[in-house]
């Protein structure tokens, strides 16, 4: 057995790559996390024990994706915040590296590079296309400004770079088509950015719903995401801005309220879209809190809510015919290295009608991996079917994004028809 | 001290008014769960140190009603499922009494009474109206399907009889109107069977919602109550029927979702109701599922959405600027000694978006009182004040009672009209 044993260091201290990520990036390296093999958690990463039988890997992370499988090379265009919180999940990822990053400013760039843990061998680029022109890069994941999203990512497809995507994917599905079309055109991949969905409390969660005995048929679903946004960022930030997020509040959060409702309906899309009363529009016209709801020629039903003007909170709820799935932290758990929902299964009243019979339970899932080093895995894991084995792009995550933008369109849509019921056209 | 030690019952064994039950009964005689000097849990309750200076008044909880305060003398009229709990409240509570039982077969108010620990000298009725002739009865509960409700409940407040009664109250508000009237005119309380509004937790929680410093102003509030019923139940039961509880779902789970929409906005109606897409109706036309958004003019918004056709959940979420309360049991407790809700106070995201600071804390409230005893109590009370000092009727119950049918209403009418917003006109 080997110990592994490396510094705490505290909260204020802690570097954006601590010591924590770093095991864990080992451990993916090793496969050992991806395996199951061992479990990661802050109380016990301090003094973790390994199987001997791994010691001959025991190689850094970085070496061995230099060595053995070639690791997915991914360039970052723009310097947005969300960059920093995808730099360490590419880290993380065991098939993926930090091989460049592009800003109109080369300070900003080389200063992103050096506070994001870059490998000292990544290109820093002061422009977009210098990036794109690289024949060492694999992919690149774009987080700009949605209203940018269209020239760059369809010039990304072009230059044969796989692409990985800030949500919302495009102002509209018609320019999401135009994206997607580019990169069947080119044999790229595109996924986009939602990470909750590759955690795996994700994938437990819909063993549950899949789950006909426990929980039977989809009825209804209701989901939210709120979060209070300051003085600043309602005066400066690119998401009240009609000339850079013009969606909003319902491009932001919105999309997870409705890839979350989606996720729930086995992404059937429901038949038609109705915005609900009271949404907030700033004075340039962007949204700043909405609803819908959706509704399936099945009698499902669904509704959600997004504002940026509302205490942060993140609320899903599927209730089936038999079951109910729970839970306050669907898209960002309250914590990185487990997550947690509720269930409940056929519950009763009891005789008097005074208490439940079962209460719902609890389930936390442990997760090794942070779910966004999981979405870049997937995504690298993807991107290195087609560059190895010339497999054709995965349809899967495209369609899904489709499916998301389609019924954001529809609930613009219906906003500016006065809350009018807007069928989905797919 | 003296020691109360009570056999335990299994589940199964459990009488309808079980030891527990009876203990808290008599504490609450003593005062003194009222006054919080004891906890009564299921896990204590066999074993239970009273203070010694309470021995002297160590009488039984009958007598008592019986001596000292005279108890409100409350008549059952029908022996409705929901009135087997509402007996169990009204011998709970420290000043009330179940004086006479009515239905049109004496067999079934005999059996009802003896089912249900009435005491011996309770009297059975085989009519509603010999019930109501009674000069020793002080006040009715009323647990009639709600199309019966306008005729018995004008009638009883004609008796000059204080009235408790079941929710939905009326088919509409002009109805509840003209009942109220008939109490107005003969000086008579009115309040509805709502029991969790009454429950400790509430009264909590609506501390929390009034803190600006930790909740703000309220933004949004979403409320589900969802029951999945057999198809007994939606063959047979009242609450299916168009010429019993003709407001089938909405009525009866509507009304709570409803009730807290309203107790989350401190009453205040909203300006415009509209119904939600997907309302599913049988084949008389009864509402089986419905949901509805509420738009207030100050810009907060609402949904609710209820059903008898999936699994039990009763969810409540309300979100102000820096606050979110949120339970998952809002109506009937898991369990009826405790009950629990969750507060987020301004959390942020961590340096890197990956985890929540703080994570939201939960709240259990010690429930020494069962929520529809302290709904009798309440009832009782206000009852009371009217019989011994000439008291008004209080307006503060019938008042939130006739808000919550204004928006059960105006749901109706909006889903008549095709989901059009309906303004609310108090």
């Amino acid at each position: 057995m080997i110990h592994v044993r490396l510094n705490n260091n505290t909260r204020a201290n802690r570097p954006l790559i601590s010591n924590y990520d770093k095991l864990v990036h080992t451990l993916c390296s090793l496969d050992l996390v991806l395996r199951g093999s061992v479990r990661v958690t802050p109380s016990n990463f301090n003094n973790l024990t390994l199987p001997s039988y791994h010691l001959s890997l025991s190689t850094s992370h970085q070496k061995r994706k230099q060595m053995a499988d070639i690791p997915i090379r991914i360039g970052i265009i723009g310097c947005a915040d969300i960059a920093r919180k995808v730099s360490r999940a590419i880290q993380l990822a065991p098939n993926a590296t930090l091989s460049a990053v592009a800003s109109r400013s080369i300070d900003k760039a080389a200063n992103f590079a050096k506070a994001n843990g870059f490998p000292p061998e990544a290109k820093i680029y002061d422009s977009y296309e210098s990036l794109l022109d690289d024949p060492d890069i694999d992919a690149v994941y774009l987080p700009l400004p949605t209203s940018l999203h269209h020239k760059w990512a369809v010039l990304t497809a072009q230059k044969k770079k796989h692409l990985l995507m800030e949500k919302p994917l495009a102002l509209n599905v018609a320019q999401f088509d135009e994206i997607l079309k580019a990169c069947e055109e080119n044999g790229v991949q595109i996924m986009d950015g939602t990470m909750w969905v590759h955690n795996p409390r994700t994938y437990k969660m819909k063993e549950f719903l899949n789950d006909k005995e426990r929980f039977g048929l989809l009825k209804s679903v209701n989901s939210c995401f709120t979060f209070f946004a300051d003085p600043d960022f309602l005066k400066n930030d690119i998401r009240v801005k009609p000339d850079l997020d013009a969606l909003g509040a319902l491009g932001d959060a919105g999309w997870y309220g409705i890839r979350s409702v989606l996720w729930a309906a086995d992404y059937e899309l429901p038949k038609t879209v109705a915005a609900l009363q009271g949404p907030v529009l700033n004075e340039a016209g962007v949204i700043l809190a909405c609803g819908a709801s959706l509704y399936w020629e099945d009698g499902k039903v669904a509704t959600f809510h997004c504002s940026f003007l509302s205490n942060l909170t993140m609320n899903l709820t599927a209730i089936g015919t038999c079951g109910t799935l729970h839970l306050t932290d669907f898209i960002i758990p309250y914590q990185e290295h487990e997550a947690s929902y509720t269930t409940s299964s056929k519950p009763q009243f009891n005789e008097l009608v005074t208490g439940w019979v079962p209460i719902p339970s609890e389930h936390t899932v442990t997760v090794n991996v942070p779910q966004e080093a999981c979405m870049v895995r997937e995504f690298a894991s993807l991107v290195e079917n087609i560059k190895k084995n010339g497999a054709q792009p995965d349809k899967k995550w495209p369609t899904i994004s489709r499916k998301t933008q389609l019924v954001l369109d529809a609930v613009k849509a219906s906003i500016e028809k006065g809350f009018e019921a807007v069928e989905i056209v797919s």
